[in-house]
Order: C-alpha cells, then sequence, then structure tokens
C-alpha cells in the first residue's frame, strides 16, 4: 500500500517548517557526556515530549535512576516512551531513536556554531550536532506524525516509540528498562510489538539509501606484562633484565597478520566462508574499494578484491591493536624500561561469536605463546568489555516493507548492509522483544556523526521523512 | 706516596664543618631544567666560585650564551674554570663536576624537605637533593683545599677545574667550550692536563669501592609507520584496511629477543665475545645478580648466570623498546585505529660500535622487515641522538694511582666497572684533551640521584673526601 499522495505533498509543503523545527531541537545542546549539560539533556527530553503530546501521542517520561561522571553524582535523563493507535488489526511497530548528542565546541574545527542549525542553501546542508545523529531522524518520525494529525489521515499501524537521553554516554540504564518492560508482555508498553525500527546509522555513501540486517560485536582485551617494581633506566639495566616491552611487542605481533588475518588458533575459524552467492552480494553493493580510502583519507585497503574489502569490514571479524598503556607515550626521547605495560587490542565479532566464546581461545593462546618466550615477567589478561554481534533476517517482511518504500521514495533498490560497528540497542530490542530489528538509515555516509561540522542533507531530512511514513504505510499493507 | 697523616685526621677533625658547608650547598635549589629556578643555578654557581677564591683557586666564570627552555629564552649557567698550581715538575690534575640538580619537590615523596640537608645520625646519611649527585662530591674536593691551605700543606699536583650548571639538562654548550678550550693548547685552561677525574657516579652496591672505565653509548631510534589521514574507528574499518599499529608491533617485535639478544643483524656481532680472563672480572665483581634484581624490585634477571647479567649491563650492547607515540596510551577501553604510530627503541653501544655505524645496519634491517609486511602504509626511520661508548685503560697509572688511594682509605681493592648509561662529558675530555680520563666515584648505589630522598652516607663524604685528598697524591708518586 502506497502512502498517499497527499502525505508525500504535505512533507514537501512543510519542509521549512520542518527545518525550523530541527533548529529548535539543536539549538538545545543535549550533551549526555559532560556533567556541565545534564540540565539540557533534561530540557531536550521534555521537549521531545511536549511534540509527541502536541502530536496526539500519550507519553510517559521513565526516571532511570542516577550515576557517577566526572566524579560527580548525577540524575540520569529519562527514556521517553510514547503510544499512539490501539487498532488490533493494524501491525504494531517501535521506533527507537535518542535526543542526546555528543560534545561539540566551535574550536574543535567547526566553520559554524554547532548549536545553531546553518542551512546552507548552496550545499543543500542543515549544518549542526545532532542534525543527523540523532535528531533529524526522530524528527522525521514528528513530520509523519504531523501530516496525518494535520491531514486528518488515519495512521497505517499502531506506533511505539522509545526515546533515550544516554545513547552517546553508554546508553546507562536502558538494557534494564526494555528488558523489565518486555517481561510485563501485553500489560506493559512494547506489548504486542510486531517489529522495531530504529534510524540511527548512515547509508554506506552520499548516493545509494540502505538497509542495514547486521552490526559485529566486539570483546576488548587488555594484556599486562609487569616486570620490575617501578620504572627502570636503560642504560642500567638494559640486556640485565627481563623487559615488559620486549615481551609485549612480541605478543601484540602474534595477535594480527598485516592483511587482516586473525592469527588467535579458532577465531576465525569459528566464521563460515561466504559462499558465492554471499560474495556477489558485496560485488554488487554501491560502495567501492575508493570509497574506502576515501573515507580513510589513503590508499591503504587491505586487498584490491573489493568484496574481501567490504566482507572484512562488515562480514568477518576483525582484530585491532588500539595502543599501549604504562609506556613511553610523548614526543622525544626518553631512556625507559617501563615497569609494566599493558597493550590494548579488540576484536570486532561476527556470528556465530560471542564474547564468551571468544575469550578462552584469546587467553589460552596468549598464555602459550608468552610460556614460550621464558619470561621471568608476569602475565595478566583481562577481557574489559564486550558485547555479541547482531544480524537479521532481511527476507522478514520488515525489511521487504523498508525495500518497497524505499523504491517508492528514492526510485531505486535499497543496498543490504551489515556495519562493522555496533548499536548495542539493536540486540536488546531483538533479545528481549523477539521480533525483528530493521536499521533504516536517514543520513548518509559523509554526514560527520561525531566529527565537526556534523550535517543531514535537506533532501535526506525530507525524503528521509517520506521514506519513513511510506514505510509505515508498506508495513501496515502487509497486515 | 701515601698522603699525609695530618690531611687525613684534618678531614675526620673537621666532619662537622664539612656537613655544614653541605647543608649549604644543598639549600640552594640550583635546578637547571626549571626556568623559575633559573636564578638559584647562577647563585649556586656564584657560591662555588666564592669558595674556590677563598681555598685558593684562581676562577674565571664563562658566559655560556642563551638558550630556549620552556619556551624562554634564558640565560645559560656559566662554567666555573678553576687553576691552582703551576709547577712543571708536578702532574696537573683537571677534575669535572656539576653544581646543577635534578627538580625536587616535597610532594613527590621525599620523607623530609629536599632542599634542606637533613643528617640522619642513626642511619649516617645525609639526606637532600644534590647531596650526592653531584654536590657532595665537588664538595669532596673543596674539603681537600681547605685542608691543604689550613695546614699550610702543598698540593701534590697542579689542578685544573671544570665545573658545570647545566648537566642535568643536556650539558648545553660544554662540548663546545671543551672543545675550543682545548684547542688553545698550553694557553688554555686545560693546558698540560695529564689526567681527568670525574667523580660523578656510584658504587655498584653499598659495600665495596669502585672505579669506573667504560659507558656505553647510545643510539636512539624513531620508527613511524602511518597509514590513514586520521584515526579511524575500529567497528568501521578493523579488516578493511593496512593498520598502522599492526605493522609497527610486527617490526617492534623483530628487534630484541626476550633474553636480550639483539635480532639486528649485524650489530651483536660487531662486538667481539668476552674472553675467559675477562669474563673472569666480572665473576670477581663485589655484586650479584641479587643485588641485580634488588634495585629491579623483581626477581627478573635476564640469566641465572652472574657474568652474563653482569656483561648485559655493562659489556654488551642491549636494545630497550621504550613505547610508541600516537597510539592509544591511556587507561579505559578506546576503539581507535591510530592513523601513525611512532616506536621509540634505543641501542646502549660497546665498543667498537658507534650510532654512525649501528644507523644504517637499523634502517637496512627495518626496511627489509616492512618490505615483508606487503602492507600499504607508509614507513619513515629516524635517528633521534646518540653518543659513542667509552672505555679508557684502567692498566693506566691515573687508576692505578686510584686504585692505591682505595686501598689506603678502604683498605680494600676497588672494584673495576664498566656503567651501562651514559656521561657525555667523559667522552668530550676523552677526545678533546686525550688523556686518560678516570670516574672515581664518592657515593653508593643506593643514593637515589634523580630519586626522592637522595642521600650520602656521612662515611662516603668523609672518607671520599679522603680519597680524593689521597689519590691526589698517588698520583703526584708517580711523577
Ligand atoms: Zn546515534
Ligand atoms: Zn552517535
Ligand atoms: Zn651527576
Ligand atoms: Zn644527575
Amino acid at each position: 500500500m502506497p502512502a498517499p499522495a497527499t502525505f508525500l505533498s504535505y512533507i514537501d509543503d512543510h519542509a521549512e517548517g520542518f527545518i525550523q523545527r530541527l533548529a529548535e531541537a539543536v539549538a538545545i545542546p543535549s550533551i549526555s557526556g559532560n556533567a556541565a549539560h545534564r540540565q539540557d539533556v533534561f530540557r531536550m527530553g521534555a521537549w521531545l515530549q511536549g511534540q509527541l503530546n502536541i502530536l496526539g501521542v500519550q507519553t510517559k517520561s521513565v526516571d532511570l535512576g542516577r550515576h557517577v561522571m566526572d566524579g560527580q553524582e548525577l540524575p540520569l535523563p529519562p527514556a521517553i516512551f510514547g503510544r499512539i493507535g490501539d487498532d488490533p488489526k493494524k501491525k504494531t511497530v517501535l521506533i527507537y531513536g535518542h535526543y542526546d548528542v555528543q560534545p561539540a565546541e566551535k574550536s574543535d574545527g567547526w566553520d559554524t556554531e554547532p548549536f545553531k542549525l546553518v542551512v546552507d542553501s548552496t550545499s543543500g546542508r542543515l549544518i549542526g550536532r545532532g542534525s543527523t545523529d540523532d535528531k533529524g531522524p526522530i524528527l522525521g518520525w514528528l513530520n509523519v506524525l504531523e501530516a496525518h494529525k494535520s491531514l486528518g489521515l488515519e495512521l497505517p499501524v499502531n506506533l511505539r516509540f522509545c526515546f533515550e537521553g544516554m545513547e552517546e554516554s553508554g546508553s546507562e540504564g536502558l538494557d534494564e528498562l526494555i528488558a523489565s518492560e518486555a517481561a510485563k508482555g501485553k500489560d506493559g508498553w512494547f506489548g504486542g510489538v510486531d517489529c522495531v525500527c530504529i534510524s540511527d546509522n548512515y547509508w554506506l555513501n552520499t548516493r545509494t539509501p540502505c538497509l542495514t540486517y547486521g552490526l559485529r560485536g566486539l570483546a576488548y582485551f587488555k594484556v599486562t606484562v609487569s616486570g620490575p617494581a617501578r620504572d627502570l633506566h636503560s642504560g642500567a639495566f638494559g640486556r640485565s633484565v627481563h623487559e615488559p616491552m620486549t615481551d609485549l611487542a612480541l605478543l601484540m605481533s602474534k595477535l594480527v597478520a598485516p592483511d587482516g588475518t586473525i592469527l588467535v588458533p579458532g577465531v576465525d575459524e569459528m566464521v563460515a566462508t561466504a559462499s558465492a552467492e554471499e560474495r556477489a552480494i558485496y560485488e554488487a553493493l554501491d560502495y567501492d574499494i575508493k570509497d574506502v580510502e576515501e573515507s580513510a583519507g589513503a590508499p591503504i585497503a587491505i586487498s584490491s578484491d573489493k568484496a574481501t574489502v567490504l566482507m572484512g569490514r562488515m562480514r568477518y571479524p576483525s582484530l585491532s591493536l588500539h595502543g599501549i598503556e604504562g609506556a613511553f607515550y610523548g614526543a622525544g626521547a626518553k631512556t625507559v624500561i617501563p615497569a609494566s605495560v599493558s597493550g590494548k587490542f579488540s576484536i570486532r565479532l561476527v556470528p556465530p561469536q560471542t564474547p564468551d566464546k571468544v575469550e578462552p581461545l584469546v587467553i589460552e593462546y596468549l598464555k602459550a605463546e608468552f610460556a614460550k618466550l621464558n619470561s621471568k615477567n608476569k602475565l595478566k589478561i583481562e577481557n574489559l568489555h564486550g558485547g555479541k554481534p547482531w544480524v537479521a533476517d532481511h527476507r522478514h517482511w520488515n525489511y521487504e516493507a523498508a525495500k518497497r518504500a524505499t523504491e517508492a521514495v528514492y526510485k531505486r533498490s535499497p543496498d543490504l548492509t551489515r556495519e562493522g560497528g555496533s548499536i548495542p540497542v539493536t540486540l536488546t530490542f531483538a533479545e528481549s522483544l523477539n521480533v525483528n530489528v530493521l536499521l533504516l538509515p536517514m543520513g548518509r555516509g559523509d554526514d560527520g556523526a561525531h566529527s565537526t561540522n556534523e550535517k543531514l542533507d535537506r533532501s535526506n531530512f525530507i525524503e528521509g521523512s517520506k521514506l519513513l511514513g511510506t514505510y509505515l504505510y508498506e508495513v501496515g499493507a502487509d497486515a
């Protein structure tokens, strides 16, 4: 069922008003990671709740308690739950978004004031912190609600909303809230939810809409080699004691090969090789080695084979060495033998890998390699944190609906993508509600979320609002 | 020729006065590395020059110009030249010392005020910054001069002095000054110098006096691997690009083995293996594996063979990995792929190695190893700084004199030691004046130069003053 023409033209006709509303939202510096801005996050939550109420959504602000940040105890911004529609004949779609943003200061290198939405009419860019991550997409949903309310149109589905204000700072309290709400079953706010739609990621490039059906998980390790009681002078001790850095460099060199192969036995082997059919998906993506190299800023792709490079990012696990804690890290030439050094590395996981399955392999391997060194230093391995990977069934009606909606609005089929990073709430919804979760991005790959000069293209905001609405009609048609 | 008994008893009888003078010197916080204390360094130089003049030494304060430190242009503290005696029938001994000190604040962990000399009568320690490095030894020479002047004794040798105020901060300007002064030949302040004595190092342990006849040199390298234009997120880029840290960890792992063997071809090979006779010197040293482990604070000696451990420190080159610049070094778990990372390592050199001979071996090897990685990242190798090793002939009359003096004062033969670190001025004197240089320590191995609670044992100060005077008599006897 296509969206009504009146809905689509309402969006076009009210674009200026929508941009004005986005400017209001961007003007509230709801930085969750800075204690000094905590009240702004609350203000943003209240603003959002007010908008939802005006548009006919019943809401509830859920207190998530308090936490400690920067040495201060602070109240957590609330989760904003919303519901509109209770027709048992309709499908029920749960929408997630976050109303907090990353820090931003003009002095970081912004060309404009980060918390003043600048409409660049030449480039068509709406520039400001939160424009694409994640206020633009949230406001896309408001635009859909406003159109229906103003036009007197019935929504094609029942909607539930879950908006949080701590996504950029670890989503504190959210997992527990979702789990406990899901446990209430029909009586909870998520009762009857048939599918979830999250708009908090991006197209791979600047051209082609996509649907994202997979995210990698993570297992983050710290491997510490300790020797002397304190840092030593390399003149006085060099070649008379076992040096922790020597041992650690050797251990770190045995984790991953320059071509990306993970050297920890059993880790790569856990993942099935891509079939020819699956490989074809990556061959067909509108994303190329040169796109990867352009975004990395250098011709350093791991392979000259496109599918290898894209599958390396999306479909296979990866192991990255991040750095060393405890060693000399400054400029200049210090002749220290550091007493205790900790290598940091992480493995991005894909199904069927989980942190629990990978951890013993890493620990056993590092212990065995360390034993080979015959060092008198001490070894300690810690798993700092982790998260499971997520892959959804992209043949599900939820994805089919999003595919038809994309074709209707953008006149082209979306790419089906997996992402290399993590959005932990995705897995939480999938596991707690046991329904299909769709990642339906609004913005482009060059939006610069978390970076300076974050932007959302005007066309992505407007066509994206049409996309979200059309997606609801396509889901509704499936009922 | 033994020192006269009157000299020895003068030193004993005037110990309290000598300690009082040391307290005066320690009270001047002549920290060369802190711009805020630069005037104190000047004050210390003037104090020292005044003391020398009172004791009959002709002096000259040599302006060394200006330099920039902590972003400020500052005047360099002067070198203080001194001369006493011009008898052509006597030998001429050049004495070096430095009147600046390392920084120290009570809050660093000192038990007492660092710039107030505390006499601990229980332990016999004289505690304070500079007590052993290097004000104590300088004042030892003043004690010798005072005894001779008060007793009306003729000095057994002609003396020349060279004291500097920037040793703890790179000895700026000193090398050039020594070279230009040496070039003046007989007309310069160093004209006619027969040997040099430097008292600015320590016994190996707390028991046995030593003479030091060797110091290792240094070649400090920075190896940089660069890839992307900026730091990348490991989720979005892991296994799709060549990661600089992966390459660098591999390169660093190929430099040195856990047992201390240097893996750069040609570097260890440049040094002859110790003969059985030479090995016996190390076997005989009053310094054991347990001393090394005690000072390292852990049982991490590179070998269970004493001579191997001591030769590793003193007689063979060593390669230490110091750290990485540009990688993640903080606490916590950051999932960054650093764009450009620089490994820092240095090689301590022994004859016949020099920075110039070692550098091409290191560069060629790292380039070859990097080529094997098939990485698209870029490699850069820099030699940050270096210095040649120094070894003196310990059968020279200068050492024989010091040996006899030690036997006379301490009733035991000194250990003959080489040190793992560097005192660059040693080599400068040896090469500029082409005479034998002796390192004749006053303090003990646990004095804590550069550390908190720096001390000089009262007995080392008093017996050490006798040692310095007696050494002059033994040199004089040789004329
Ligand atoms: Zn986001
Ligand atoms: Zn974000
Ligand atoms: Zn010193
Ligand atoms: Zn020093």
